[in-house]
């Protein structure tokens, strides 16, 4: 019967081209089946999922130790990467604090010595030069040992109109917000990827998932983080030997770090500035669940999302409703 | 009667702090009331901006006139810029032509003076020098006047796992994708501002929308793009003056224009390769419409939207399901 043989696709006879007649409208029907299979088996998967998702907002997953991790964080010369390296260091962690400004991040070491009694490793490192960087990753190694939670957390923010930026200050925001994780990546991800241990944390901005006026060059710095993030974490999730190193994203809608001078807010009581130390708690939360992308408030990044499934103009009406941003300075 | 003079946000008698009782109440109660009238006019006017939408679905706008319009883009020694420049042209529009390869870019020029009888300016540049593009600018200003219309088109995609890619390489990536934009509205956003009238196109990805494999600096670039126009794009939006410089991002799936190479495709009827003639069709279109982002083909945009309000596991099950992208080269 010449219907079994076409009932399977790879035996479809010895013609090159397409077999005609009923073979043919039999391998058209077959591959309709398995498509309309994997279909089904898609949207019952999704439900799941989504019901997983509805499952977590109730019970959310349990956070992870991080008792023991090396966690590299950039940037804790002040704020939130200062923030962080105290709370991990309370958590058990061995901090490795990472800053251009040596002053900032020994106070950030005495800290955590008053704390956990134990001494944090400082380097001041300009995250932005590859080759300090790659300077840094061995003295790291030899220091601390292996690292095994990243946090690029390191990033400027200048405030003004398109045109009133400098060209030096436009390299500058990609060279820290951006060039800066790639340098860290390619100095720290090998390590994480061969023993398949290893947690990286990038701070993008809400100001990464919507653009917002006088933070033109930042704004594009901060999807650019996004972007490579999101690449990153797609690209070793297709490697399915590498499952336990994983990406968290995190997109501060305001933090009081002094990187936002002139803040402007319409609704402080939903969109307010929030502290450095809130900030920090809701980035380890975010990392401990290995959530994927979070901002900070939360359903930030949600609201943004709906409305971008509705026209441009609706989410710009919104957008003007809110009225919040920055001002020049 | 104290509640009238109550009633008015400014009139709260002399004291310096909050107005106490029934003053106070009254204050709270007119401004929820003015709270509560705000949000109804947003809903309105949200609903208002969906029906116009849902109508410019069936009756798009009308696509506005480019003839006499000075439209540099870059990269038109081939592929999309090729496509762009000849079609411009055929639309009574006066192309200039820059590229950093002069043979591609004199073989368009070429194409042009066969289609219309007019000689097309070709200028090479490497868009990625600030210096260049600069010069560029003085050069094409004497030459063909004021660009009005700006299609920043060029672009490289090395395609390969992140740690393959040398720094030189992912450098090149952010000078040649993103940089190059900023110095081109550097030198040609102002005359457009001055004049109230021009139009600024961009070439994103959908590699600029969702994150990849094999192509970590390449989203990281294209999400640098998105962020870029839709914070220039809003920062004038904010300036009641400038109303009519506009701005296209646009998102193409997979173009064969030999940056390619590679493709994995599941489905080519719905995700298959599009010819850079056609792929050039749909820019000007809706650039001549003023869309605000458009992906090609025009659904994937709104299928990514919508998947982003889901968990981002649901995402990732489509993605597999669809099964497409670019394997390393």
């Amino acid at each position: 019967m010449p219907s079994n043989s076409a009932a399977h696709p790879l035996a479809t006879g010895p013609r090159r081209g397409a077999p005609e007649g009923r073979p043919a409208m039999l391998l058209k029907l077959y591959s309709a089946l398995v498509l309309v299979l994997d279909i089904v088996v898609l949207v019952v998967r999704c439900f799941l999922s989504i019901g997983q998702a509805a499952f977590e907002l109730v019970v959310p997953p349990k956070e992870k130790s991080v008792a023991g991790e090396v966690v590299l964080i950039t940037g804790t010369g002040h704020g939130m990467g200062r923030e962080l390296a105290v709370k991990y260091a309370a958590l058990g962690a061995k901090p490795v604090l990472v800053d251009i400004d040596e002053k900032g991040n020994a106070e950030t070491a005495r800290l955590i010595a008053d704390l956990t009694g134990k001494k944090a490793p400082t380097f001041k490192c300009d995250v932005s030069d590859r080759e300090a960087v790659l300077a840094l990753a061995g003295k790291v190694r030899a220091e601390a040992g292996d690292v095994t939670v990243l946090v690029n957390n390191a990033g400027i923010m200048p405030t003004h109109p398109l045109l009133k930026h400098s060209p030096q200050e436009i390299k500058k925001i990609f060279d820290i917000n951006v060039m800066a994780h790639f340098w860290m990546l390619e100095a720290f991800l090998p390590s994480m990827i061969q023993k398949n241990h290893g947690h990286v944390v990038a701070l993008s901005s809400m100001a990464g998932t919507m653009g917002l006026s006088n933070l033109v060059p930042y704004c594009a710095s901060k999807f650019a983080v996004r972007g490579l993030m999101e690449a990153i974490s797609e690209e070793l999730r297709e490697d399915a030997r590498i499952n336990n190193v994983k990406f968290t994203t995190i997109c501060p809608y305001m933090v009081d770090t002094g990187l936002c001078e002139k803040p402007r807010i319409k609704f402080p009581s939903i969109l307010g500035m929030l502290g450095p130390s809130e900030a920090a708690d809701e980035i380890i939360t975010a990392m401990r669940r290995n959530y994927h992308e979070v901002s900070i408030p939360r359903t930030l990044l949600n609201i943004n999302n709906v409305c971008r499934v509705f026209p441009v103009k609706v989410c710009l009406l919104i957008k003007d409703f809110l009225d919040s941003g920055v001002e020049a300075v």
